[in-house]
């Protein structure tokens, strides 16, 4: 067993299948060591958008749930990393890079807070690989009023 | 002629000029071999914006019109990359990432279909290569009031 | 004394500390040539968030002190940019993209010429090398409702 899928384990973290694209367009690309990653959003591991996972932090969706949601798309994104590296987690070099899109009203802004719910995620699994570069906004409104949206670039071996 | 202009030509579809960047930067930025695209908007070949490419999804602009709108980014963006390539759409390796910024009221949640436009364009006129990572997102508001701005990363010969 | 050095001397620009991380992340992470720079927000050189530098273009945030705004994201990227040349900023070759988030009301369309205070900035300080492609949008919100967030892409010798 890989030490990435050991430190799952220890975890208790199941990843979830890597998700089909919402639209037209593939779920990571690779150019060269970088593997680029979508915009992954707060769909759970059953494939369905919880209702406490839907509409604006500042809104409906309390901080706590926020940042569940944001967890849940880190979720994603290394279910996506771990396919295009055909099941090997152990290639990844460093996560480079996360953008966080919060779902907001115009008058929330302790965004950075729920995209923590991605990031510590990020360390907690890769250790000091998983400690990435970060931009987090908050939006208008993100696919099927998802709460949050995170993508993502990886560097690999 | 090459392979993509042949391709251009079978679907009918002229490349607008290149446009001029509407403020203090440049239209793209080549890296080794990655190009980076700056953000386009839906400015026709005409370099004027209709006014149904203006304003916010949910409001008075249209989802066929959103559509319109996105594809008209995304020729902005081949225009860039033609001209990045010296005129050679044939270097094209793949379409790494599109960023979809989607100008949305506050509860306007069908922005994938609207990004399609872009990313449909995309693989109609690269086939496997234009398949391509992809975040989308709605925000509260773009340069000149445009319904939709499109970036894009490019992995070249 | 650099070049660069120099330059910022004859620009009367002196870099601010490189701002600490909000949150759970890294402020740059380098990948070969390119140094992914975390999105930056309009803290001073005091490492405070000034009133005037607070809330909305569009709402309480003047044109000017918009620009101001994001004349000092781009100051803080820069100190980031040195910070992981070992404080050595001749080893730009390119500031290769900019991201500019810009906190609007929903009806603020002139985003580029706010943009701007970041972009001239890089043109100053680097010259042909500071011309980078670029993506502005307007957001719904910005960590600690900062008025501006600017996040880059250079590469580096």
């Amino acid at each position: 067993m890989s030490n990435i899928e050991q430190r799952l384990n220890e975890l208790g973290i199941a990843l979830p299948p890597a998700p089909a694209p919402a639209a037209n367009y593939v779920p990571y690309v690779r150019s060269g060591n970088l593997i680029f990653v979508a915009g992954q959003v707060c769909f759970g591991a059953d494939g369905k958008l919880a209702e406490r996972h839907k509409g604006k932090l500042g809104g409906g969706v309390s901080d706590e749930m926020g940042r569940e949601a944001a967890r849940i798309c880190a979720l994603n994104v290394i279910a996506q990393v771990k396919a295009a590296l055909d099941g090997d987690l152990n290639k990844v070099v460093r996560c480079v890079r996360l953008g966080g899109f919060i779902n907001t009203t115009p008058d929330y802004a302790a965004i950075p807070q729920i995209m923590n719910g991605a990031s510590d995620l990020m360390v907690e699994i890769f250790g000091e690989a998983g400690k990435h570069a970060r931009s987090t906004v908050g939006v208008a409104e993100l696919p099927m009023d998802c709460a949050v949206e995170v993508e993502a670039i990886f560097e690999v071996a």
